[in-house]
């Protein structure tokens, strides 16, 4: 999906809502877990809950491979299903990767070629030749990690160099020069809403893209109030406080009031 | 496999040779694509013919992830395999993973529950709790970016925080305060020959596992000799090198006679 197709699904829905797929065997509701595959199951019962709410949906990648090939086969039943009920969700593979170019590549491949994702998470401490295979695909995007939403974001991220700049803006500005707003992203976590501020001067047309809303702490209104820009700019991402809302045969029902607070959230900001 | 059985090991086999499994399946000789699975067949005719030779197997991940479930099945049947010929051999999932905390806990889970490996690869961006989950698990290793051989390595890795350390200076001393000699080793580029002194004294009891000697062009003897310590304290890898040294019929021959050459110099260090 383009850069305009999504701000016109953004603007068209008011809402940049992203729901994120984490789906943990050990945490659906156990009606579920008799269905030959449970995750499926769970999946797609959330979709067809919450399609009309969200922009987005972001499988977590960790959660389909610790169950191996099976795993593997309900993303890939995941991501058919997506597309078969809108061709206008943005997809993102939630998978942190990055590697020397020969298997960035790979990874790229992966997502964008066989899984058909719109997106996938990157990380960038290997630097240039980790990120840009991923740029050699038509209208698909790198979401590069910034300033995350974890307690570790401290270690490194925010570490001060000589000329007085924290690492991730060093990670902002130098991606710029590879990527360009029509295929880079960040990922910037709400729960550091003093820097979006500083961030959004960083890289005023880029999408960031917000983990850490709800059960992380994070607060929407702030995030949205400092770290907007014209095109709206923002895919903030719930997962578990939307998909665990209920673990009883109510859950999607439950899901979808969750995903409707937040929307209607979002909508006043349009 | 714990630190004492993998030193046993190399220091009877006179090896510390990893072999990077990076089966592309463009790659591998002609005659084997018609088998119902080239992928394993082509591990299995490598590992057959070199498994004597090598103290440790490190099959890149995005290389079985680009063919979907296909190609964890035959990441499945290759460490089945190498369990099978030699309960001996120190297995490595090249994955370069990390996320937050609940995450990286499923990916511990994928590659040292479900697929038996000894140790993944994990990138330090994320920081402490990004890392940590994977400590939780008895005898199993984390296997740290530090320098890695790429060239992109310099745009992060490189910078100089206030008081004149560079970034993957940091991330090797905070580590220790997270994992120990004996869960921990770190990734050290054969790029960067004159590092290897400096990093040593940053780390002295850990191992450092080496890719880039051969087509990214480290030289193993500077490696050795700026880089070891006092249980040997390397892993070498060579993946292209050995496994692609023929294209033809002869390819496990050929694979064993370049996996033969590194052996046979890394047997004069003992």
């Amino acid at each position: 999906m383009n850069r305009s197709a999504l701000i016109d699904q953004i603007f068209l829905k008011k809402s940049f809502l992203c729901i994120g797929l984490d789906t943990d065997i050990s945490k659906i509701p156990e009606h579920l877990k008799k269905a030959d595959d449970p995750v499926f199951e769970f999946n797609k019962a959330i979709i067809d809950a919450t399609h009309d709410l969200c922009v987005s949906y972001k499988p977590n990648i960790a959660f389909y491979e610790c169950q191996g090939p099976k795993g593997w086969i309900s993303l890939e039943k995941t991501m058919k299903y997506i597309q078969d009920i809108s061709g206008d969700i943005f997809t993102i593979a939630d998978a942190k990767r990055g590697d020397i170019g020969n298997t960035s590549k790979m990874y790229a491949k992966t997502f964008f070629d066989y899984f058909n994702f719109d997106a996938v998470t990157v990380a960038p401490y290997m630097g240039q030749d980790s990120i840009t295979p991923f740029f050699e695909f038509m209208d698909k995007w790198v979401i590069l990690l910034g300033l995350t939403s974890n307690y570790g974001s401290q270690d490194f991220q925010e570490i001060i160099n000589e000329t007085g700049d924290k690492l991730y803006t060093l990670v902002i500005r130098k991606a710029q020069q590879w990527g360009n707003p029509s295929n880079l992203m960040f990922v910037i976590g709400a729960t550091h809403p003093e820097s979006f501020k500083e961030i959004r001067v960083l890289a005023n047309d880029y999408f960031f893209l917000v983990p850490g809303v709800g059960t992380q702490g994070g607060d929407m209104n702030s995030v949205v109030t400092n770290g907007r820009n014209a095109e709206l700019g923002l895919l903030i991402n719930s997962s578990r406080e939307i998909i665990y809302a209920s673990k009883e045969k109510d859950f999607q029902d439950a899901a979808r009031a969750k995903a409707l607070i937040l929307k209607q959230q979002m909508s006043t900001y349009f």
